[in-house]
C-alpha cells in the first residue's frame, strides 16, 4: 500500500495538490507553489498546465516561468506550448532547449511558427544547430524527424573490452541508450550488441560475436505509423536509421514508438467519429466547433439524401402513418451494424491483420455474420411487428428490410475502409459518414419499398 | 533503398512470399515451406498462421508443427492459440515453454483451459512451475501477471565493479535488461542504476551515486491500463514491482506496457463502436454475430423508443407527411454530434487528460459548442426549408430543434461517459448506444413536438 500512497503523492492529478496549487496562485505565493510543483514529474506539470484552463495558466506561469526545463516543455501539449513558450523569459527558453536531445527539440520546432522557430534555434550552439536543421529536411512524420542524432557507435572489430573503455572515457552520452551499434567502415550498421551482453561477456570477446538477432535498420524516410508498427510487432528497444545510401544517421527507441503509436489510435478514434485529428482538453468551444462542425456539416447533406428517399413514399405514408414511427428502427440498427463492421476494420488494417491474404474471407465472413444476425433480428422485430399490429404483411416488411440492411451494412462496414486503403487514403477518415449515409439511405428505401408493394 | 526491400523480404505479408508458402502447402512440400518459414520473424509467422484461415492453417501445422518454438507460441493471437497449441506434439510444446520467460509463460497459459494448463506446466521444471503458479495467483490483468520474474539486482552498498563483475560471472541473465536495481537488506528496491550509466563509470564508484531520477515501483495487484499509463506518462523503460510488503518480486519492461496500451486501445475502439472486447480476423462468422448481435438486439429496443415517440405523433404527421421525411436529419445530425463528444470524452478519460481538475470546464465547454454548431446548423436548415418549402414556420421548427439537439449531443457525449467513469466502469462500454438512444428520442420529441404547436 506504501507505493500506491507513494505514486499517489507524485501525481500531479492528486485533487488535494491541485488544489493547493491554484490556492498558492490565486493569493501569489510564489515559494509556495515552487514547493509544491517541484516534487511533480515534468509530464504531470505539463498535464496540470493543460487542465486549468487559459487564465489560471497565465497566473500560473506569470509567477513561475523562470522555472520551465527541456523536459516540461517536450511534454507539453502542442495545443498550449505555443502559448507556454511565448510567456518565458529569452534565457530560459534558451537554456531549456539546451537541455533537450535532438529529437525532442524537433518534436517542439515543427509546431511553432517561423519567428518562435528562428529565436529557439538562434538559442542553440552552431552544430546542434546544424544537426536540428538536417533533421528537419526529412519530411514531418518522417523516421529522420523522430530519431535522435546521439548514437552510441563502435567498429565492428572491436572487442568488449575496446567498447567498454570507449564507453568509459566517453564524454557526454545520450540520456537513454540501450544499444552499441556496429558500423563498418562507410558507416553502414552491420549488428548491435545489447549493454546487458556487454556487460556479461569476456572483455576479448569480439562485439560481432556478441549481435542480437533482432536487428533491422530503418530507412530515415519511413513513415513513423510504420516505425510504430515495427517497434510493436518485433519488440525493437533501439533502432538505427539509416538514409537513402544506408550510412548511419540516428537511433529511434521505443518511448518515441510507443508516443507515436497511442497517437496513431487518438487519430483513429477520432476519425472514425468524424472529429479532426486532434482534440485536446484545453481547447475552447470555438476551437472544438472548428474540427466538428465540418462532418456534421456534411452529414446535414447525407441526411438530406435520406430524406428525400423517404419523401418519394409520402403516399404511402400518408396511408399508413404507422410506418414513419417503424422506419427508423431498421435504419439505426443497420448504422450500429456498419459502425461495429467498420470500427472491427479499421483497427484490423491498422494492426495489419486485415491484408491481402484475408480479405477476401474476411468480407465474405461479414457478409455472412451480417446475414446470421439480419435473421435473428428480422424474427424479434417480425414477431413484434405481427403480435402489436396483428399484421403478418407488416411483421414481414420489416423483417426483410432488416435482413437486407444488415448485410448492406456489414459490407459496407468492411468495403468501404478497404477501398479507402487500397487507393491510398487513411481508412478511418469519412468512412462513418459513407456507411451510415449507406445504411441510412438503404434502410428507409427497402423498409418503404417493401412497404408499397406489400401492403398497399 | 536497400534497407526498405530487406524489410519487406522479412514481411510474412509480402504478396509473393505469401504464395510460396501456401503452394508449398498445397503440394505439400515441407522443406520448401520450412525454407520459406524460417527467415521469418515469430510475429510474422504468428500474423501469417492468423490470417490464412482455418483449413490452410491445419494443413500448415501438420507439416510444420515440430518448428514451432516458444517465441511463435507467445505472439500467437488468443483466438486461434488453443488450435495451435493441440496440434504440437508434446514434446514441442514442453520445448517451446521451456524457452520463456515466466511473463510469456503466463500470458499463454492464462487463455487455455484447465488441462491444457496442467499439461503444460508439467512440462516446466518444479522451480519454474513454482515461479509461474505464484504469478498465476495475482489477479488477472493485474501487473502480478504482466511482470518477468527474473531480475538483475545489486545490494545498495556495492560498486559499479562488483555490479559487472557479478554480471559477468552470472550463468543465466533475463533475455532483456536495461537496469540493474538496488536493493535494501529486506529485498525493498531503493533505486536502479542503467546499464548506460554503469558502463560509463568508473569501477570503484558507488551504485547509489549513479541512480536514475526516474526510479518508480508498481504494486503487483495495479492494474495493467495502469500500469501502461505510468509507462507512457513517465517514459519508463523497465520498472520494479513489488509486493504488499514492498518487496521486489520482479520486473515490467516497456514492451509489454507497449502491448497492454496497444490492447486498452483496441478494446475503447471496439466498446464504443458496440463490439465485444475482442475480435480477430481469424474468427468465423458466427463469433462475429456473437460478439455484436447483443448490442444491436438493445439497439432494437432502444429504437423501439424512438417509434414509439414518434406514434405518439401520427396525427401530426399524417396532415403534413413531409415531416416524416425532414425528421431524420435532426435525429442522425445529433448522433453524429453526440458521437464526435463521446469520442473526444473517452479518449481524456483514457489519456487521463479529463479529470476532477477540467471536467466542469469541459462539460461548459461542450455545452457552448454544442449550442455554437446547432446555431450554425440551424441557419443552414432553417433556410434550406424556407427556400424549399416556403414555409418560414418549418424552418424555425427545423432549426429549433437543430439547436436543442445539438445542444443536449454535446453534452450528452461527455457527461454519459463522466458518469460511467464515476461510479467505476468502462467510460466507453455502452456509451455509444445511451448517447445515440438519447438524441434520437429528443431529436424525435422535439421536432415533432414543435411542429405540432407550431405548424398544426
Amino acid at each position: 500500500m506504501t507505493e500506491t500512497l507513494a505514486i499517489m503523492d507524485n501525481d500531479a492529478l492528486h485533487a488535494d495538490r491541485l488544489e493547493a496549487i491554484l490556492a498558492a496562485v490565486e493569493v501569489g505565493n510564489a515559494d509556495r507553489l515552487t514547493g509544491l510543483l517541484e516534487p511533480l514529474h515534468a509530464a504531470d506539470i505539463a498535464d496540470l498546465l493543460e487542465q486549468i484552463g487559459a487564465a489560471r495558466r497565465r497566473a500560473l506561469l506569470a509567477m513561475w516561468s523562470g522555472e520551465v526545463d527541456g523536459e516540461i516543455l517536450s511534454e507539453i501539449d502542442e495545443s498550449i506550448r505555443e502559448e507556454v513558450i511565448e510567456s518565458l523569459p529569452r534565457d530560459v527558453l534558451a537554456e531549456a532547449m539546451r537541455e533537450l536531445d535532438s529529437d525532442d527539440v524537433i518534436d517542439i520546432l515543427e509546431d511553432l511558427d517561423a519567428p518562435q522557430q528562428e529565436e529557439i534555434l538562434g538559442a542553440l550552439d552552431k552544430s546542434e544547430r546544424a544537426a536540428i536543421e538536417a533533421a528537419l529536411a526529412y519530411p514531418e512524420g518522417s523516421a529522420g524527424r523522430l530519431m535522435q542524432r546521439e548514437v552510441v557507435l563502435a567498429p565492428q572489430d572491436w572487442t568488449v573490452g575496446a567498447a567498454i573503455d570507449h564507453l568509459r572515457a566517453a564524454q557526454t552520452l545520450p540520456d537513454q541508450f540501450y544499444h552499441v551499434i556496429l558500423i563498418d567502415p562507410r558507416m553502414k550498421p552491420t549488428g548491435y550488441a545489447t549493454l546487458g551482453r556487454l556487460l556479461s561477456s569476456k572483455r576479448d570477446v569480439r562485439l560481432d560475436a556478441i549481435l542480437e538477432d533482432s536487428f533491422r535498420t530503418i530507412p530515415a524516410t519511413m513513415g513513423e505509423a510504420d516505425v510504430a508498427y515495427m517497434f510493436n510487432q518485433y519488440h525493437l528497444i533501439s533502432t538505427p536509421v539509416v538514409d537513402d545510401a544506408g550510412r548511419l544517421v540516428g537511433v529511434i527507441t521505443i518511448d518515441d514508438a510507443m508516443n507515436v503509436l497511442d497517437e496513431e489510435h487518438e487519430q483513429d478514434m477520432l476519425r472514425l467519429a468524424g472529429v479532426g485529428d486532434t482534440s485536446a482538453m484545453s481547447d475552447g468551444a470555438l476551437a472544438t466547433v472548428r474540427q466538428r462542425l465540418p462532418w456534421l456539416v456534411v452529414n446535414l447533406f447525407t441526411a438530406s439524401i435520406s430524406a428525400m428517399v423517404i419523401s418519394q413514399f409520402q403516399s404511402t405514408i400518408a396511408s399508413l402513418v404507422v410506418l414513419a414511427a417503424l422506419m427508423p428502427i431498421v435504419a439505426s440498427t443497420g448504422g450500429i451494424a456498419g459502425t461495429q463492421s467498420l470500427a472491427v476494420a479499421v483497427r484490423a488494417l491498422a494492426t495489419r491483420s486485415l491484408t491481402a491474404a484475408n480479405a477476401r474471407r474476411v468480407v465474405l465472413r461479414e457478409m455472412a455474420g451480417g446475414l446470421i444476425s439480419g435473421v435473428a433480428l428480422a424474427l424479434i422485430l417480425g414477431a413484434a411487428g405481427v403480435i402489436i399490429f396483428g399484421d403478418w404483411h407488416l411483421g414481414a416488411v420489416l423483417g426483410l428490410a432488416m435482413i437486407a440492411n444488415q448485410v448492406v451494412a456489414a459490407l459496407g462496414g468492411v468495403l468501404v475502409p478497404l477501398g479507402l486503403h487500397r487507393v491510398g487514403l487513411d481508412p478511418a477518415l469519412a468512412s462513418g459518414t459513407f456507411v451510415t449515409t449507406l445504411t441510412d439511405v438503404l434502410g428507409y428505401l427497402t423498409f418503404l419499398g417493401l412497404a408499397s408493394w406489400m401492403l398497399m
